[in-house]
């Protein structure tokens, strides 16, 4: 692209790669490559924005089973491998056996599988690397972590057990970007939620702000842990029982969450915030036939085949609709084209060193054109 | 029955009664009531043998959720119930519409479903609350504990996870009786088996019994515990991964055993010998996509309609074919026609006081004959 918005090959693209596992602010290297005109079948995207997801960075510190393979393909001197698994792109090119009817310039796409490398600015794919997403009614940030924690809350609501409007699921993590998820998606679906939340100095207006996106009761983790509290749940459950859990803290706010729980009930791990196991009760394994299972939902990309495509329809339709609702974000913005390197590594590490307090956006926005 | 013989109404039944739950050595009473002549639709049977199980007890110490009704029914002074679960009884007396085919005098019977009340000497019952099984190759012993342990172990290996013969099943409480019916049921479906049991002075002993029983490996809580001894265990398995584990033990031991698994497996929980819970790392439930589950026979009854009668003719046809054999036990026999109230309930008192030493069974014998 030269300043009058004229596509010219070859485009630099910046990639945050990484040759080695560890600590993310000393392993993580900028790799400027330079990308051609598209073979026939090959698409060019231009990335518009990625999240810094938690998976992201134990996939880098090497703890995360799902790994990219290190190679030299992008011309670096060691073996290596592109971070990040989120991204919306946008089609700037397409090769002349690309079916216009698939696909288009301005398109915005995801990646379709896993370990795509989405901490770039530009990439060169093929078709079936890719998947198509309507751009009407979302926003980028919508668009640019759709795949994974809203398609996981909207995976854990319907793929295992089969619940009917009115019925009552729990989670702990309330306030977590799935924990939000879950609230607007079971909303929708008709279904009650009871989100624990761990006690703050401003939990009325956590509270308030998870009311409002549908949330049915919302309690803190001394109210979880609370014998008493039991019966105020159950004045609540009205003699239904709750038989959906999702758990991404475990220890024993795990252990207290699923006491709530009623016969025949599905406890879903999705995380371990806490660090602690998840520890059930022999009694609540055997007396109330409960079933504890992880998700993962890099792994339902082959469990489920055609999963991935169907939630993010789903989901996207939801966002549509207004029915989820954009979220707050951090966000670095900045113009991949005229950045160093060192501002392009800088904002990465930035984001790592930030993704603790809240969801962590990069953002590509250049004065250009987009085509 | 008289000392010819003859059998003459009324009868006197004894039977083990409890009106308040608690410890069995204090609430337990015996209750002598009589039984006359059938109905039509009554049959009237005899006790040959009945054991003395964990679960009975926390039937009586009112920890188990599923309870009997305390009624006055057999004309106790407060509700009551009888104890026990599980029995081979002998067919006395039919009633006149009871259908010769399906039952004949002399046939032997188990309760058909829960909470039948089976430690006395004699009951009445209807068809449907009987379950007829051949006598001809088993032993009493065998028959009067074939619905819950065997049948769990049966039920355990079979409805949960597809086993191939070739596939490996690992199991704590190696030398408990399922853990036994385990290894021999594993062995003629051609699953291979590792067994963990506690290290104990007379260990070699133990490993030679499970051996013989058809163990293909039997390792000690500590190897189970080392991280060392993991080769070792994945040398044996030689590419294959475990994909069922049965657990009654809890705690570390689990942890541990569940560490041993490969992926998609199932972890079956049926008892808690630690009092410890169940303690698994969430790495494992998300990138192994574990799942763990409670395993209640008494449950599967209302759960696989049918299962018992299907469950309880195939461990039968294991018990006639030598696969499974007939196994230690403790026994108390006595003639319930003679001994005295004070007697009676001192023998089950006797087992209970044992129950933590093996299995106990109370062995009914009269000199008169059966029928």
């Amino acid at each position: 692209m030269n300043s009058t918005g004229q596509l010219v090959f070859p485009i630099v693209s910046k990639s945050i790669v990484y040759s080695e596992y560890g600590d993310p602010s000393s392993v993580l290297k900028c790799h400027s490559y330079e990308i051609n005109e598209p073979k026939d079948n090959e698409i060019i995207i231009k990335n518009l924005a990625c999240p810094v997801n938690p998976s992201d960075i134990n996939q880098i510190q090497g703890v995360y089973p799902s790994k990219p393979k290190l190679t030299t393909d992008l011309g670096t001197k060691e073996p290596s491998a592109v971070c990040g698994n989120e991204a919306v792109f946008e089609i700037i090119k397409l090769g002349k056996s690309v079916s216009g009817n698939d696909f288009k310039i301005g398109d915005w796409v995801l990646p379709a599988g896993v370990n795509f490398g989405t901490w770039r600015s530009f990439a060169v794919a093929t078709p079936s690397d890719l998947l198509k997403i309507s751009n009407d009614k979302i926003s980028v940030n919508q668009a640019a972590t759709i795949a994974v924690n809203p398609s996981s809350a909207y995976q854990m609501l319907t793929f295992y057990q089969k619940l009917q409007p009115g019925d009552w699921f729990i989670q702990n993590g309330g306030n977590s970007q799935v924990g939000k998820a879950a609230i607007q998606i079971g909303k929708k679906l008709g279904l009650n939620s009871i989100s624990i939340v761990r006690d703050r100095p401003d939990l009325d207006s956590l509270k308030d702000e998870l009311y409002k996106l549908g949330a049915t009761k919302v309690i803190t983790e001394e109210e979880n842990a609370s014998k008493q509290f039991g019966s105020t749940i159950k004045e609540w459950l009205d003699g239904k029982s709750i038989t959906l859990a999702l758990n991404c803290i475990g220890g024993s706010n795990c252990t207290n969450m699923v006491r709530k729980l009623g016969k025949d009930a599905i406890l879903l791990t999705y995380g371990g915030m806490s660090m602690k196991p998840v520890s059930i009760p022999t009694s609540l394994f055997i007396f109330k036939d409960l079933t504890a299972k992880g998700f993962w939902i890099t792994e339902n990309i082959k469990k489920f085949p055609g999963s991935r495509p169907e939630t993010i329809a789903k989901v996207l339709k939801l966002m549509e609709s207004g029915d989820i609702i954009d979220s707050e974000y951090s966000s670095i913005t900045f113009d991949p084209l005229t950045t160093t390197d060192e501002e392009f590594l800088e904002a990465f590490k930035n984001a790592y060193a930030n993704s603790k307090s809240g969801k962590q956006l990069i953002r590509f926005e250049s004065e250009y054109p987009s085509v």
